[in-house]
């Protein structure tokens, strides 16, 4: 028998493996990607920039960047076999869903699930494709089939959106930015630069975001050998996890909620002696304001209005709240709360929040594929028996 | 900064959780499920039986066996959007698939992927059913959806597998046991006792084998609370992995590379020099003869015929041969090597030999996410960033 080795609950502060993808400086309110800032990266690179870095190693050259995009075009178009099921997947579940019998479909008027779909189609995708074990595939082929799942992710997200709201899906546009192609692909309309800039600021600054329980998903999928989508797919379920995070529609439905300014301080109070979480504040990495909900911040200041304003008031009066009630704790704003602020300000549905959210992180989730494919070594620990002693004579 | 806690690359020996679920003990060649041995319940109890004690924690009486059953033969009934999509889910990436247009199916003849299309589907039937996450869901809605996952999961692997072929999927049927339904549902003819019986004793010794890779990925994605659907679609893609093992077939497919009896020192020497695993030898854990190996090998044996001679030359020439060539590694014959043989027998056909060990471990994966749902703390460790040191000015 080897010898086991105890560690803390959830494997917490243990390390399982090194990366030169970035990290988070919890103290430090500080997060990079490779060797450079994130945040200097998203206000001053584009999406496909920071893609090539994740990917690559390094910033592209013009010439670099050139190919890349061109090589990202027709990967953004559905294939005809997954375009022919997005119907059913946006629409599984809903009411109006004329597949749907009532014997068939008992909790008719399941809410849309944006993320659900797109591990569908994303799994549909791979077998149309035929997606090679890691382990099977070099590095170019590993390479294009995560350029394969994080271009056609914008795509069936919006698709899916459109569909369910029963729209037409839209045709990717080669002529805009990532950022802006997404705007276009959900709203149908060109968005402005200002929208677009803001976007794409927040989707740089959420590719990557140290080793979060998704990123870690993906990890231990790839680490067997799997293919990019076994572990994407993985990922996206970690993800939509309540324990995860990562959810801006949350953030701004308590804006809603609360309403006016007088009534902060009562919302706030009672949530905290309900012993609520409040959704949008504390981050289980960050002791300093979240860098990001910084940026975001700004971005949002920048555009401007009513809702920007009453966002700051709430924003200062539950950080006082909080230190108040909760001293010691440090709990400030976290990357949802403002992004919500964001989306709502860029015309972003609130349906679409996470998937927005999804759009960049599945470029972290593959750079992480990639990097732990490089690793021969599959990553599995044990758990411990605390059941009754067997044998046991079965009656 | 907290302190970080160093530990053997990939989590080896590192202790991630309790479980009441069952154990390993390599160095006896003993596995148990609860209390159980697994091996003698597989001798004697049926599938149901034990997927009852898995889930519910004892053995059923007859009355709880009767509401079991009763229980489970509606949801292995699929509800009609999702019956809808199995067709493209069957045929995606094949030649023969109408939908698939020359540029738009590069990759034309991609192989059947039952398991990805196992996951695409249990994707669509998670958003059709509205599952929520275990976060949200109290433990009888939990192990309601579990289930469905798994009573759903036959006739989605069995309908994929007859519309790939060109047939028409059958309706699961009630009056038989959950073993002669699945081979009825591939074969389309209701199976002798011994072969269900055979497929039966198969299937109860591979629900659960400790903590597995794919046990471990469902396990890290049901603690961020996420559904079971999103627990399970990770762990199918663990369970992909060439590094997780479980590939009946590749045994199988070194019998015929043999061929005959005299052909065998020479093979499996060529093997050895050019460093080639041999597919169904050595484990990770078993330092003896694997008590599955035992079991298969005597089912295969009371089955008998001209394969069943053939397999136990190979096997003992090959022990034989790795002993002599590795001493001292114990190399023995693993789970695969005769689950290839008894399924031959059964005439379950080859593409859906690992499909038939993901029906019976599907349960296992279900209880370990049932069992981690009531455990509070999220499962995530760290990594360490070992590139260049951050912040680099950006060009």
């Amino acid at each position: 028998m080897s010898t086991t080795i105890t560690v803390p609950p959830g494997l917490r502060n243990v390390v399982v493996t090194e990366t030169t993808l970035g990290d988070v400086r919890g103290d430090e309110g500080f997060y990079h990607y490779r060797q450079y800032s994130a945040i200097e990266l998203a206000k001053s690179k584009t999406l496909e920039d920071v893609w090539y870095l994740m990917f690559e190693g390094h910033l592209p050259t013009p010439a670099e960047r050139d190919r890349f995009i061109a090589e990202l075009a027709p990967l953004r178009v559905l294939p005809a076999e997954v375009r022919a099921v997005l119907p059913a997947i946006a629409t599984a579940g809903a009411t109006s869903n004329p597949l749907a019998g009532a014997e068939s479909n008992p909790v008719a008027g399941a809410a849309f699930n944006p993320l659900a779909g797109l591990r569908t189609a994303l799994s549909l995708l791979a077998a149309v494709r035929g997606l090679p074990p890691l382990w099977d595939a070099d590095p170019a082929r590993r390479k294009a089939d995560a350029m394969l799942v994080c271009a056609a992710t914008p795509t069936i997200l919006a698709a899916l959106y459109r569909l369910r709201e029963g729209q037409e899906p839209l045709e990717p546009r080669a002529d805009l930015s990532a950022a802006a192609n997404w705007l276009y692909l959900i709203t149908g309309a060109e968005p402005s630069a200002v929208h677009a800039t803001a976007i794409e600021h927040y989707l740089v600054s959420t590719v990557d975001h140290g080793f979060n329980a998704s990123t870690f998903t993906a990890r231990v999928i790839a680490s067997t050998g799997a293919d990019v989508v076994s572990a994407v797919a993985g990922a996206i379920g970690a993800f939509s996890g309540p324990l995860h995070g990562g959810a801006p529609d949350r953030a701004l439905a308590s804006l809603d909620e609360i309403g006016t300014p007088d009534r902060i301080d009562a919302w706030v109070r009672a949530k905290v002696s309900a012993g609520d979480r409040i959704m949008g504040f504390g981050h289980a990495v960050y002791r300093t304001e979240d860098p990001r909900s910084l940026m975001l911040r700004d971005l949002a200041r920048g555009i401007g209005g009513e809702l920007v304003d009453f966002a700051t008031t709430v924003e200062q009066r539950i950080v006082d709240v909080l230190a108040e009630l909760k001293p010691g704790r440090n709990l400030f704003a976290n990357v949802e709360f403002y992004a919500g602020v964001v989306m709502e300000l860029c015309g972003v549905p609130r349906a679409m929040f996470t998937p927005t959210f999804a759009v960049s992180r599945i470029i972290g989730w593959s750079a992480n594929i990639l990097e732990q494919a490089t690793d021969p070594k599959i990553i599995r620990p044990i758990a411990t028996y605390v059941g009754p002693r067997p044998p046991a004579p079965i009656s």
